[in-house]
Parts: C-alpha cells; structure tokens; sequence
C-alpha cells in the first residue's frame, strides 16, 4: 500500500475491528471458564495481519499463541518477546536449536519427533517446553494410538525435556451432535490419564461450545476469534470483525439483448443499471461468486451478475439506481456476513478469511461495545 | 519470510523460474509480429512478485505495462523509472494530479473521466497522455457505443490531452470460434476509425493467438505470460513457470475402518499410507480439491484424500510408500500443471494462479531454454 494515495483513491477496504476481536476473545474465554484460553494466529492471523491480531488479543488477556509453521513462529516472536509460542506442523530435522534461539515451542507429531528433542534437550542439558500431539480420530498429525499407548508404556523420553502440553484435534468439533466428539474427547481423557501429568488442551473454537467436558486445561480459540460461526446452522455468537468495500468505477444502463462480462456469461432479461465494482477474484473475493454473490449498497441488495474478473465485478443495481462511481458497496458486512458469503461461494468462512487478498486498503479500528 | 531458516526449513516452495516467463514473451510477441507487446503485472503480477515480474519482462524487452489500481501503478513507478506504466480501472476523482506526478497514465472509462482528463491538461497546460477504453462486448468498463459515437463526432476533449491508446477488451477471446470476437473486431475498429488516429490495442494473451486481425498496434500480453493456456482445450504453447512444492511433515499407514481429517469425511477402504503435508487452502490450495486434487512423487501420484485443512493436505501416497518426512511433493508441477490443477478445483488457472498464498518460500530462478 502506497501512503500518498489517502483512503479516498483506494480500490477497496478492508476495515479489521479490533474491538469485535478482543470481545470475541473475552466471550471464547468467559466459555471455557477456568481453562485457559490460548489463540491461534496462524495464517498471517487468518489473513488479517499477524501483527494487529498479536497486539489485540495480548491486551484481551491472552498469554499463549499458536501457529502452524516455525517461520511463523519465528515472526511472531520477532514481534514480542512475551508470549508463549507452539508451532503445530512438527519438529522437523534442524530445527531445534532454531526453537532454543527464539524461545518457541515445537509439536512433537511421530515418536521420531519425541526422540529428536529428548536428545536435543540431553545434549544441551536444558529441559525445554514442547507439545505433545496426539491422534484421537483426525488421521492428520499426532501420535497413533499404538503410539500413544507405547509412550505411556515407556515414558522415559518425556523425562528429558519440559512435557509442557498434551494436545490434541478433534475433527467433528463444529456438528454438535457428531459421535466423533465424545468418542475423541473419552480418548484423549484416557491417553492424558496413562501418560505423565501435564496440560491438557483439546478443544479449538467449535470444540469450545461442546461443552465443559471438552475444555481440559486449556482451549485454543482460533477462526471463531475472527467472527465465523463456532457451530454452523445456529445463531452465531461471535462479533463480525471484518468489513469489505469495494468502490463503483463505473455505472451504466443496459438495455437488451446485450451480455455482460467474459464468457458473454450473463444476458439482460431488461433494462439493468450495472455497477462495475473493483474487487476480483485476485482480491479474494471467490470466482464461484459468479451470478451468485450479492452485494449491499446500504441495505439495498445488488446480486453480481456475470462472471467474477480478476479484478472487477458487475452488480445489478436496479435497487439502488442512484449509486455513484466513487462509492462503496458491502462485499462483505453487515447484511451478507462472512459465512453467508462463504456459503454461496460454495465454501467456508475459514477458507474466504485466509485467502482475503493484499491489495485492499486496510483499515484497522476498534469499536466499543 | 525469515531469512535465518533456509529452505531446508520451509514448509512448502513456490519456484518461479523468470527464463520461461522470459521465453513466454518472447514468444507472445513473435507472434504478435510488428504489434508493439506490452504486459499486464497487475495484481502484483497475477500473485508471483511484482518486482522480478517488471524486471525479467523488461529485459525481455517490453516497454509499457498495465495494472488496475492506482496504488499497483504507483507502486510498479517506484521500482522503475523508465517503462510506459498505465492503470485501467479508471480515472477517480483527486487521481489526476498524483498520475502527472508519477509519470501514470490512467485510463478513461467514461465521458466524466474524459473531460476530467481534458480539463487537467488544459488548467495545466500540459497534454498529458491517457487511454480510452471503449466497449465493445464486455459492458463491464468503458464507453459504450452510444458514448464513443458522441466522441467521435464531437472530439474536441481529445485534443486537449495526448490520446495515446485506444483500448478495448474481448469478452470470449479464449473461445475462438465464439462470434464475438469478430463482432468485437469490427466494432473496434469502426471506432478507430471514427476517432482521431492513435494506437489501438484490443487483444489480451489469448486474443494475441486468435491471428493478426486481433493484434492492431500493440497487444497486452498477460496471463499467458505466467503460463496460462491462451486456448484452453487446445495444446499449450507455453512454459509453465511455477512448481509449488509442499513438504511431507508426517507419514502414517491406515487400517480399516478408519476416517481422516475434518468431518471425517473420507473413510479408507482398506490399509493405506498416508501422508500429511504442509500447505492448505491459507496457500491458496484450493479447499475444493479435497478428494480431488492430485500431488506427484516424482512420476507417482498421489491423491488428496479427504478435505483440504487451513495449513495442511492429506496425500494417499500408496503408490510411494517410502516417501518420508521432510521430502517435497508436486502440488503444482511437470505432471500437474497450473491450468490441470485449477480444472480439478472447478475453477481456472487466472484464480489458483493469482490467489497462491504467502506463506511459501518463493525461489526465482532463471532456466535458459
């Protein structure tokens, strides 16, 4: 982003509350009670700005932050010396003396992993923290349960470093009524029972709204943080903490027979007023959304017609005909909310968050409540 | 990305090889015979790095490029001095004076930015250059017939800036035998010739292949350059020029009955191994290729099988059982190019292309032919 250029000449905006976000940490943190609650910030923070969504939830109260990779992990220790740091993707091979340096904190995935920074910690003579993941039914990253059973059987190379987390995924956290979940939850219970007491975490946001009984010691609030529904289907208790714009370039009346847009992909049943917006599929805003998106003038709706461009796309505004080039339309905000976009895109509000593009203007502000 | 950890450490790695994008203009160009070849590096230049992009494409000899925003051009200004930069999205109101003071030309969408353009010129008493974009088949930017019939019969506004480029833009261009094209050809250049003289630019990379008749004075190469099928469903003349790699950080063997990841939504038929590697769809891997997508060992498949997480994919890699953690596999490669990859996501090579995270490490080389 280029500062000559003020907020007026800018394409599109992204507008990141910070206020929502902090509110969304409190209310993810007053549910899981006496846990603790840690935040996931991987992404570049689910595509919002590591630094900002750092800053934010430090001064909401949280202590303990996670992300997937080390470079990651290395970034965001770069910008504060404070916090605890996990990287969930494993220990990889030449990474430990990284971890010592920055003072960051592996997942230990494979029994391989375990024995890497048991040695590394026997050699250098410092019992360092890590995190021990477990596989209760994702199949994904973790520990087998052959494996778990094999640890707790011959717990010896836990001794040499700090066990500082047991932890764990569960894979159906956001269907309620899923059997996956307490089956994941009583084998997480049993395997934390048959190894060395430590810290035990395995709910991320949905899981946080099972209940109680999914909470252990600590959660790991994550895409919720940043306002997608925990539980999908039922009212949604989080805050809206983003608000995309974009502006009309140019507005035009159609007449038929005329189409619009690549692929000659859209025909005017009648008379159109059309807006060409500038926000594309290179901004993140999906291709799927062709014919299919819809955007807001106010509370007026103006559904995207034809193809979605790599930079640009129509709107019919039929229903705001006076919308001038030089204004703003609701990409996403307040009457098509990032999961509802998500859904008619054919996708989730997860995957519309992260891919968000680099070429909005953004704007971080923080609202009260 | 942080230097301190090298590649070894990467999670996943995005090779851009600047000697085929080279090659891949070159050949544009060849074809676009005595046309002048200019090239489009919007959206920091289809998503792989708007500094390298400039810099090869200049040394392969092209003069003017093209952008959307405002801000693209200004920032592509400041890392050089010398090419020819225009913007297409249109002249908005205040943008005038920052075009002169860098050098930008816009491009006119409309008569209000027409005659914001003229008057400029005349308070300034400068003729500044501009483009004007007209309509022809795209009702998406640019005057519309009625517009450009006006003009041309009362074009005293453009006398009083320098009307450097006629431009208009193909709706169906990669369809060659869709009518449009030829109806799009005529009309534009009635309109040249109706209008005072100038260069007159109408074919994109997939219009430059429709044959001379689309070329006029200059074509805008764009993302074919990158590698991008101008002809989709006909043989691709040109070079692919990224390999995304992801880095196996787990591998496991399966038995029945067994499901893995999220929703646990593919169930094994029977033992299988797996792998777990380190790129998702905040990658820009599509989550559509969930129990879609193909990753290659070498000249081994190796299916996605489930859903496609934020950070990570699971790969069925049965046909390569010794693969181990910390080898690369090709998410995008030889055997898996971008166009193929984007068809298995239901979508095109333009979105994967352009939405390709940054969570990678990007390595740009240099192959010579």
């Amino acid at each position: 982003m280029v500062d000559e250029t003020g907020p007026s000449c800018a394409s599109s905006v992204l507008t990141i509350d910070l206020g929502a976000l902090k509110r969304n940490y409190r209310l993810i943190s007053s549910h899981a009670g006496t846990s603790e609650c840690a935040a996931v910030v991987k992404a570049d923070g689910y595509g919002l700005g590591i630094g900002p969504m750092l800053n934010a939830l430090r001064d909401a109260g949280c202590a303990t932050f996670f992300v997937a990779t080390l470079d990651e992990a290395i970034a965001l220790r770069t910008l504060q010396q404070g916090p605890v740091i996990y990287y969930l993707n494993g220990l990889m091979p030449g990474e430990a003396d990284i971890c010592r340096t920055h003072s960051i904190r592996p997942t230990l995935n494979d029994p391989g992993q375990i024995e890497r920074w048991a040695e590394y910690c026997a050699t250098g003579r410092e019992a360092l923290p890590a995190a021990v993941h477990i596989d209760t039914g994702m199949s994904r990253l973790g520990l087998t349960p052959h494996e778990t059973a094999a640890l707790a059987a011959a717990p010896d190379q836990l001794q040499k470093f700090d066990f500082a987390l047991l932890l764990s995924h569960l894979a159906c956290g956001d269907t309620p009524d899923h059997p996956m979940n307490a089956q994941q939850r009583d084998s997480f219970a049993g395997a934390a029972e048959a190894l060395p007491p430590t810290t035990r975490s395995l709910a991320a946001s949905s899981g946080v709204f099972l209940g109680p009984a999914w909470h252990f010691d600590m959660v790991r609030a994550g895409v919720s943080l940043y306002g997608v529904s925990p539980q999908p289907g039922r009212p949604n208790p989080m805050e809206q903490v983003i608000h995309l714009q974009g502006k009309i370039v140019q507005t035009r009346d159609v007449d038929t027979p005329q189409t619009v847009g690549y692929g000659a992909a859209h025909r005017f049943e009648g008379p159109t007023k059309v807006a060409t917006v500038a926000a594309g599929y290179a901004d993140g805003y999906p291709r799927s959304l062709g014919d299919q998106g819809v955007a807001y003038i106010g509370n007026r709706a103006a559904p995207v017609i034809g193809r979605v461009s790599m930079d640009l796309i129509t709107l019919d505004i039929s229903s705001a005909p006076d919308a001038k080039p030089g204004e703003m339309v609701d990409l996403i905000g307040p009457h098509n909310d990032l999961d509802s976009v998500a859904e008619s895109a054919g996708t989730i509000g997860y995957e519309l968050l992260t891919r968000l593009g680099h070429r909005y203007r953004r704007c971080y502000i923080e609202t009260t409540a």
